[in-house]
């Protein structure tokens, strides 16, 4: 990538590049991926479109890296919070405050056009399942250290969950229910399934409820 | 609601509606809710602008229609499937089977503009809603019936999940990944939880694992 030589009147390039990304990803929350044009981007940021072409040689490319700086901003859950229980709610409590309107947006609009462009919402899957994966080793490893667990060894769908009922509830919302739900997502779903099949044998047996 | 006079090359009035409302939906999942236009509905069902204002005031109008005629054609799960595991594995397998890529798209387009105009992702938050109280009802009422669980009365979180799930995956594929962690929606999680939910005294005891 080739950088402006800085002048007067120029922002820093640093500067610059920053200021490019958070206009494109503005852009994309507001007019949306095939809307958006690199003018738009260019009066956002303050610059002109020769200084995002120097930088992206397409829009596609621009906008890839504004997702990706954004997803790289995503936390990851706290140090210890004392027991599985706690551990679960204050995970749950990031992706709830970090699925914002303006991501649900961002969301709605790659979801809209991945037939035409699968890129950004490839990434935005990877994203998803890696950090689900993550975190979810983060506060699983945590509960067998504590003994909370007697092993690591679980389903992988347990990690899905928590993302998938807060996105579910930031596309289709029904406020206070929802704040109910995400306590009994752990309380009455995650805890007693996750207890089932950490007991030794759990993963060969079957329920009672077959077939 | 007028409809135009019967004449010779015109369609009749009903397949025209029918046509008009398909056109509709067919472009909210191509062009999306903003850029659509009453024209482009016009051509794709082989009518006139006109003939639609005179069904629908305004473009809104006509896609909240076109949504709900698309909504009442979901069907509800089968018959009894004879368990409680057999009759959830057969409701998911419905959410899969409805939740076509053009209806995906259609969401995406109605989270993205939904700060404009909430009317039509209001419409599909009702029916989520209302459909996963009432498929969720049909089955705990069977499995009651059947003798699988004690009582239907369980948390209200368990009827979302497989549709979270289910959105959650189409948003985010891994296809091998996904058909693995609806087997284990069920088998893993949802009968383990409604068995530990359902069992005398549970709404009040707390896992161990707390706080």
């Amino acid at each position: 990538m080739e950088h402006p030589s800085r002048k007067a009147g120029r922002k820093p390039s640093k500067a610059l590049d920053a200021a490019i990304l958070s206009a494109a990803l503005e852009a994309l929350a507001e007019v949306g991926f095939e809307p958006l044009s690199i003018a738009d981007v260019a009066r956002r940021a303050g610059t002109t479109p020769p200084a995002i072409y120097r930088r992206f040689s397409n829009k596609p490319k621009l906008l890839l890296a504004a997702l990706a700086d954004d997803l790289a901003k995503i936390r990851d859950p706290a140090t210890d919070c004392g027991s599985l229980r706690a551990d679960l709610l204050d995970w749950i409590g990031i992706i709830v405050r970090e699925l914002s309107p303006s991501r649900m947006r961002i969301l709605g609009s790659l979801v809209f056009q991945a037939r035409r462009d699968p890129e950004p919402i490839a990434l935005l899957t990877e994203t998803a399942h890696r950090l689900g994966a993550r975190h979810w080793d983060m506060i699983i490893t945590r509960a067998v250290r504590r003994g909370d667990l007697p092993s690591r060894a679980l389903p992988a769908v347990f990690r899905r969950l928590p993302a998938a009922l807060v996105t579910y509830q930031a596309m289709f919302p029904r406020p206070p229910e929802d704040a109910e739900a995400i306590a009994e997502l752990v309380d009455a779903v995650m805890l007693p399934a996750i207890l089932a099949a950490a007991r030794p044998g759990a993963r060969t047996e079957r329920s009672g409820v077959l077939p």
